[in-house]
This record gives C-alpha cells, sequence and structure tokens, in this order.
C-alpha cells in the first residue's frame, strides 16, 4: 500500500523501473471496473505495459495483487476533507470529479465484491473500517451506523449511475448540478 | 417472460413438471446475486433441483438463460405502484420488504453487468427503458432524465448496502425506519 488515491497517477513513490506502480495503476482500473472474475493478470500486464510474468514476480497471484489494492484509506482523506455542516456537497463533488478526471470511482469496486464470499472479504471489511465506520465515528445523534450505512449507499448508488449511464443526465450535467440535486440528501443523514 | 416479479415463488404459471419455471427462480436468485462470470448452469441445476442438461433443453445456454430472467418490468410495476407525492416512502418500503421477504433484491443485478460490455448490454438497456425512463415519464418539471436516473442511483445504492451490511444497522432496522432517513431524499428528487 503506497497511500495513493484510486486510479491516480503515480508521483509519490519512485517505480525505479520495476513496473511495480505501472502494475498497481493498472489493477486499481481493473478492479474497479470489472467483476473479480473477469480481472485477468494478463489483461492488467497488456494494461501497464508489462509482461504477466512480472507481475507474479511483484504479487505472486490475482488475489494478493487484488489485497494489495484494496484500500480505501487515501478514498477516505479525500471524501471526509470537509466539515460536517457541507460534507455533503463535498461528497457528492469529490466523487463526481475524481471520476471524471481519473476515469475511476473511488467506492464502486466494493460493489463488485457482493457477490462472493471468500476472496473479497477484506474489500468489504477495509471499506467498512475506513469508509463507513470512519464516517460514523464523525456523526452525532441517533442511528449513527444507520445513518452512516445509508450514506455509504447514496456514495455507491452515485457511482453506480455515472458507470449504468455513460452517455446519460448524469454524465452530461456539471459536477455542481449534480451536486444540488444530490447532496441535500446527504447532508440530512450527516446532520441526523 | 412471464410477469412474475424477481425471485417472487412461482404461482401464476403452472410449471407442468417440466422444471422451467425452478429454473428461472433459480437463474433470477443467481443473477441477482452474483457476477455473470461466477454464475454457472451446474449451480442454477442444482439450486433448482434438476439437472444441468435440462437447463440447456429449455434455454441453450447461459446467455439465454439471462436474457430471459433480464426483466425490470415486475419490478418496476411494484415500485411504481403509489401516487407521486408519497413516491419516495414507497419506493423504500418496497424495495427493502421485498428483499426481506424474498431474499432478493429487485434492481441490484444491473449492478453486476456495468464491468462488461457485451452479453449483459440487455439488462441494462432494460434497467434503462423498465426503471429509470418510465420513472421519469412520470416526473415533472426541470431535469427529468438527471433526476430519474438519481432517484435510480438512491435504489441501487440502497440495495448495495443492503447486501455489504448483511448483519449491520440497515439489517436490523425496521423498514420503516429506513425509510424515515432515506425517503425524503428521493421524494426530493421526485417533487424536482
Amino acid at each position: 500500500m503506497n497511500g495513493r488515491t484510486t486510479d491516480a497517477p503515480a508521483t509519490a513513490v519512485p517505480d525505479a523501473g520495476t513496473g511495480r506502480d505501472a502494475i498497481l495503476r493498472a489493477a486499481r482500473r481493473a478492479f474497479a471496473f470489472r467483476p473479480y472474475a473477469e480481472v485477468t493478470l494478463r489483461g492488467i500486464a497488456a494494461d501497464a505495459g508489462v509482461s504477466a510474468s512480472l507481475i507474479v514476480k511483484h504479487f505472486s497471484t490475482k488475489e494478493r495483487l487484488f489485497n494489495t489494492v484494496a484500500d480505501f484509506g487515501p478514498a477516505a482523506d479525500l471524501l471526509l476533507a470537509a466539515p460536517l455542516d457541507t460534507l455533503g456537497r463535498h461528497l457528492v463533488l469529490t466523487l463526481v470529479r475524481n471520476r471524471r478526471e481519473q476515469q475511476g470511482d473511488l467506492l464502486l469496486r466494493v460493489v463488485f465484491s457482493l457477490g462472493d464470499d471468500d476472496e473479497r472479504t477484506l474489500l468489504r471489511e477495509r471499506f467498512d473500517q475506513q469508509i463507513t465506520r470512519r464516517l460514523a465515528a464523525l456523526l452525532t445523534g441517533r442511528d449513527r451506523a444507520l445513518r452512516a450505512e445509508l450514506i455509504a449507499g447514496q456514495l455507491l448508488g452515485l457511482g453506480a449511475v455515472q458507470s449504468l449511464y455513460r452517455t446519460g443526465a448524469v454524465t452530461h450535467a456539471t459536477p455542481e448540478g449534480i451536486a444540488d440535486l444530490y447532496a441535500p440528501a446527504i447532508q440530512r443523514l450527516i446532520d441526523g
């Protein structure tokens, strides 16, 4: 784990010519947009411009590579970097802008892990710890755990429709226009 | 297509001992909760209590079976069966109650199709036609298409967290308690 945001370009950690960072970036993209079973090391290798055997050398297996990029910490840092009274709008703007700039979704990966009971448990646990519980800890008032889960739902739903409607109204709307419609609902759950 | 709700028990169409209805029920369950690539005819056969060859006899291939159950029409009939001024609450209560009673989600299947560009196009198109456009046609005022897409997002998000938090607060809350927190946001998008 190198502390970078999902799908963000490599800047902090020098790659030293090993291809490791390129592999991690390609793996984040692959697991962010495709069900686990459909992701292949060969596809990640092609995207990263390296050989599949280099991935095996660095990460051994698809499962270990998956677990290496199963980290929502940087996403949480971005998403939660606003005061509570404006957090709803910040969450929506950050999700929409990040998707458009990075061609990735900060959270949606976890949805692809829903069908499975084995290797993706770690992803779900990390989502819970790094996103939902961290959000719940910020909240005050009643039903904090429930409200945090429902906020997570609204964020995942926003990611889902952006993926579903790649040529739809949600793709053509401005981030601010989406936030005007979608953020008050999230803010309401934040305020409790 | 036999007009039944996703995952609902067979009642309307007699099975006549062919196993066809049992296969359709098992297929809806399988595709509702697992990525397409992870679903096998053998698994569906085991769930339905029939042989895999019987599925092949009735439906030829996994893709054709998938397309047969790729129908959100009955889900839309259930979800949209309320006047506009109380539709937000009705949507939430219907989604939550149906999931708990039927062990299935009315809409979430479409999320598992997001990573793919080929055989699941039909599912996405039907979701768009049968859920989002039908919803948009009910709305009045500005940004109807965008509002309908965002409502669809909130419904998918609610399905996602219920799958994600099978032992969480959202699983223990009453449908009415979830609706109290989640429905006003949807109603706001309906009202425009």
